[in-house]
């Protein structure tokens, strides 16, 4: 059999094109087209789920070849995707140094240090020499270390005593000990701690590499900023989600099914919804007042929209300051003084605004009836008040959800705005009681 | 003069909880009462910007002292920081090499590769035998290479031919050629390529760093990946910002001032308001209908606060599909059918639960007079209209935006909301003028 021409072989950046729109038989099935090296290339490109499906989609015999030819931490995630029936088939499919290492991991939740950290990185006794430890690298980089950045110097029960670059390593005198020439001082992050914090670690300092250590500063891995970039990623991703109002969709936009993709969608907005409805009650609470004076309802859209816009800055900046570990729970007096300063300010610009909107249309279309001096006072002493409140509801209610022990990225901007809503309502109407009193109302 | 007691001195770590709230002179003067080993501990965590306020606020003597610590890439960020009347001063306080090195990266566009790299890598000839090779390694590390995780192989004329890890070279007998176990396939990244998709290749391929050459693929630099982890974590905040309705922050929320937040928020918000004017003239164009049937005022919060919160959920998982590069211009159709599957749905949903609560409290308190049926009806009709077209408009807006040029996370969440409640006012009163033709209208 001759292989096809050159122009109908299928290219992993054509499958890639298709990718998310196929099903996972169709994937399998496309991937089989590919010559070995670009099947290669293509598959260590893939998320974990995506080698999942060609893993389990393989024949027997291929199964084994490409878990074998993950590391351990990629092996790990990779049977992390797949059910608990396929796991221990997968499992059993690696050496056993590796199934050891890979049981380990499986041990730890997929977003703390544990579970992102490699169990494989280079290790020397302190009392080696330099030229001795160099060799003994050589050793261990015959044995499968998978990257060697840092060289990590551990006593005999594995403490963690130390840490060597490889330029330490190589521009020292080939007679000196490594502990002479190692920096004793080791930024190390335990194997429970929140991907979180140890990509803001990884940000802060510009590491390459951090180790990982237990209880007792044994050291357990290695966590590398390729890691911990995907988990960045992934985390600013839920929080773009979330504050967006929607549940986080844990893999990529069009390989969410339709019926996922509802789901996700619709509890949210369903809650808003119900909340929402007070907006409803409100209004039919200053029922009497709008059947006297109609222009009051056309500027409530107006009015509660900007409190919410305001809201959703507030909340924004907050949310995203917090995850970046600039604004701790302590820091809540500092904020609410500084944006009640900017709330009001805000608050009073966009009352001038409205203002000098509202006298325009009086003068050029004659709207608004007599007393329109008395209803653009009433407005824009409500916007003053909405975007005051809108802006300290906004940027409090992160903190009230951190507090509570929830993600403050649920402080949504849609949910701040449904929040804000009703009370605008009330602040409008109320503020118009007072200065239309005996004239309109 | 004995040193003060050990209790009142100041750590790195009581400098970091109050650094936010220091201007640039306290912030000086208090590093200056950090001890030697912690101070410079304390500088190499600083933003850019931070380690350009100690540098200009130190004595002659120390400001070379400081320059002279940092590496080229460091050094040019942290130039890129200060006015042009103190740059060329701190360009001089540099050695010679780096002075050059410096001043070819500050050519480059601080958001491109180009302005991301390090000049200082590994470099060997393809015909060193690999004993060669790491000797001449140990030479380069001696010499000032910042970090050696790949050593990668280069022509005469600079031309990047291969890569070679640090495990290749070391598990290799010592005499085989560099060409015979380099990998000659490198992918690479182009000077003036933007961040945002060298962070994307840097999540998808699992790199710890990658070569950046010029257009005749001659060898420039190399960024690794703790500097793109920066740069992933900065574009994301700069989305949340915009997605958000903000003017991005450059600096962390406690660090902006006063006037420069209020600046940052003021436009979005006044701009904001003054399109959403148009639910003013809207509703005045409704006016004679809400005098007739107040009751349907009552609902427009509700109806169109549901729109805008569809299209916010559209918007931000359509702008973050696009950020992570899951989503391109041309799958706007693929987009378009799917959420109007969804919107529509989404609709469905809100109205039953819409209908249901119209008609339990005209039951339960006997509201919404004897049309309520009627007005139900309109409520529920102009829902599915409205979701559907928030999510369409949601999930479109960043596809044009991105069409004429825009950066798609300006289609933030409070515009959606904006554009769609004038739409939503005028779907909701024209669905009732038909519903209630004859009965309330």
């Amino acid at each position: 059999m001759s292989p096809p021409p050159a122009e109908s072989r299928l290219t992993p950046d054509d499958l890639r094109e298709v990718w998310p729109v196929l099903t996972s038989e169709e994937r399998v099935e496309a991937f089989s087209h590919l010559d070995r090296y670009s099947a290669q290339e293509f598959f260590f490109t893939l998320s974990a789920r995506g080698k999942s499906i060609i893993i389990l989609g393989s024949p027997e015999g291929e199964r084994r070849l490409w878990m074998r030819l993950l590391a351990p931490d990629d092996a790990a995630d990779v049977i992390q995707e797949t059910d608990d029936e396929a796991r221990s088939g997968l499992i059993d499919l690696l050496d056993e140094t590796t199934r050891k290492e890979v049981k380990a991991l499986l041990a730890y939740k997929e977003d703390v240090a544990g579970g992102l950290m490699s169990p494989r990185f280079s290790r020397v006794r302190p009392d080696l020499t330099v030229d001795e430890a160099i060799s003994y690298l050589r050793l261990q980089a015959r044995d499968g270390i998978e990257g060697i950045y840092y060289v990590y110097v551990l006593d005999v029960e594995q403490r963690l005593l130390g840490v060597l670059s490889f330029r330490d390593l190589f521009k020292s005198a080939p007679e000196k000990r490594v502990r002479e020439i190692m920096q004793p001082e080791v930024l190390a992050v335990t194997e429970d701690q929140d991907q979180e914090e140890v990509g803001r670690l990884f940000a802060r300092h510009k590491y390459l590499a951090l180790p990982v250590v237990d209880g007792e500063r044994r050291m357990k891995g290695v966590i590398t900023a390729d890691d911990i970039l995907q988990a960045v990623q992934e985390e600013a991703t839920e929080d773009i989600h979330k504050l967006g109002g929607v549940e986080a969709l844990d893999r990529p936009y069009l390989q969410v099914g339709f019926l996922a993709m509802l789901k996700k969608r619709a509890g949210w907005l369903a809650a808003l919804f119900i909340g929402e409805m007070l907006t409803a009650s409100a209004m039919a609470h200053y029922e009497e007042e709008i059947a006297r004076a109609v222009v009051l309802a056309l500027f409530v859209p107006l009015i509660i929209s900007s409190g919410g816009n305001s809201g959703s800055q507030a909340a924004t900046l907050v949310i995203r300051a917090m995850a970046l570990g600039e604004l701790r729970l302590r820091d809540w007096w500092r904020i609410v003084r500084r944006e009640i300063a900017v709330g009001f300010s805000l608050g009073l610009l966009l009352a001038v605004i409205g203002l000098a909107r509202i006298l325009a249309w009086h003068g050029l279309f004659d709207m608004y009836g007599e007393h329109y001096l008395l209803v653009a006072t009433s407005v824009a002493a409500s916007l003053v008040g909405v975007v005051l409140w809108g802006t300290i509801a906004g940027s409090m209610l992160p903190f009230m959800l951190r507090a509570l022990g929830f993600d403050p990225a649920s402080a949504s901007t849609p949910l701040v705005a449904t929040l804000v809503d009703v009370s605008g309502i009330v602040i409008y109407f109320s503020v118009s009681a007072v200065v239309l009193r005996g004239a309109l109302l």
